[in-house]
């Protein structure tokens, strides 16, 4: 528990980055880059606990997610040039931190009692609803809308655990064999440019 | 009672139309325009479940909700010419659609204890709000900002309905007075054009 | 206590003639309008009632925040030209607004059983966010994302307010030190042009 637990955090650190960066192409100030590294790190876990009713939202209780995105934020800040030249390594460490949060998100619903069907819906809002919260405060069309497999890719994730949870497999293997699905999943998407049919 | 869980339901599938015919606009790809659809049929009712502290919010605890705006996506998707033949029809059951979601959403925060004032805000927020959290995510001013009588319809029958209930008109004759009332004020502010003053 | 619920109203009322004069600025109906001056007022604390867990949120539960909502879209409406010319005087009734709303928002986390960190930034959150939620359905970048000192004043405020009840300040004095250090610095920044660093 506790590698997941890490796992997390440095999931949430890795999102407030990506966060601060979208703030810095858009020239917002200090204040408001914290704020939209802040919603894209914690975004699609609040907007998941509201609506299972989970309350005060999780982040809220344990001031280390604070203290991640503080992290991120100052790392973007003083760091940039590095962050650039490790774009590769953030792309894979985003990829992790989808695949976690979707599973992790998975399990609180249904811990709340609610269908596996919501707990994959609700797994994967959690993993990508920052990132859709992130666009709107930027006043852009949310990029997952669009483009190659992402939200896709949690989904099905999410999915394959519960049907290995009903298979018996055991808990920590069932965790470290869905996160990695998706990672290969997503990493292949971008690789060979997957994506959706599109509505016309 | 069954009847207006039907009409309920088919109130979600023609929102859940509207709002993948948006995304198509849009360009989004299919895991988008089923976001966008499920925003546009079930937001409304769930800014309002939010506000009045009713989690789980409604629709996540009865799967037809889901099956209703999947079908309306599928539908979409795949008789995307049969829609455009059928836009009055749609129309009519969009009027039907917030009429419906106006009164029940009214119902529902009474029953939370709020007054009756806060009842008439919350059904017009059930009915039209799926609509705006629709817009703000296509990155469109909402279109019910401006556009000529809609939530104006909803606050106007759900007056209605308070003023009937309290002189004592049975329910489901309440119901149907009422929900017929936003139609007709809905279908007649399209044929003739009414709208507010705007703002200036 | 008094003084206090009658400022908090003021303050909804500011909030309301701002959303509503934004409206103006969209072209927005008398609906839409509404909508922006009632989101403009009460959506910070809107958001952090949700976040920590308080439903029905505030407002719902007495009337007069609405009344004075519906006040402040009124006046706007029948006396814009009295407005542009008190334009100062509103200035500081909003400065006037974001410190009481900060003050109070974190009262109401403290009460929730969270941490001082997280008061403070809750605190923030109910003075600002109203702001922010007006932007998004307006379709533009949050101001406050860019502009001169803001929230920053706000969680100076708040900060001041944890501090000064440490050391054990009297209640009703304390309020008032802390109100009136956002509104002063809120004041020197607007003068000055004062500014966070951009993120780039």
């Amino acid at each position: 528990m506790n590698t997941i637990y890490l796992l997390d955090l440095l999931g949430t650190f890795i999102f407030a980055i990506s966060g601060t960066a979208t703030a810095a192409d858009k020239k917002f100030d200090l204040f408001g880059a914290t704020i939209i590294a802040l919603v894209t790190a914690v975004g699609g876990g609040t907007i998941r606990d509201l609506l299972i009713g989970s309350t005060p939202v999780g982040w809220m209780k344990d001031l280390n997610y604070l203290a991640a995105i503080g992290l991120g934020v100052a790392v973007t800040f003083f760091f940039k040039n590095l962050l650039v030249r490790l774009r590769h390594t953030l792309f894979l460490f985003d990829a992790i931190g989808i695949g976690l949060f979707t599973i992790l998100g998975l399990q609180k619903t249904l811990a709340a009692g609610l269908s596996p069907v919501m707990a994959v819906l609700m797994g994967t809002v959690s993993a990508v609803f920052g990132g859709v919260v992130r666009d709107i405060l930027c006043n852009e069309v949310p990029l997952i809308f669009r483009k190659e497999i992402y939200a896709t890719a949690c989904m099905a994730g999410a999915l394959l655990y519960c049907l290995l949870e009903w298979l018996g497999l055991q808990y920590h293997i069932n965790v470290a064999a869905t996160v990695a699905f998706i990672i290969v999943v997503r990493v292949l998407a971008v690789r060979r440019g997957w994506g959706l049919p599109v509505v016309k």
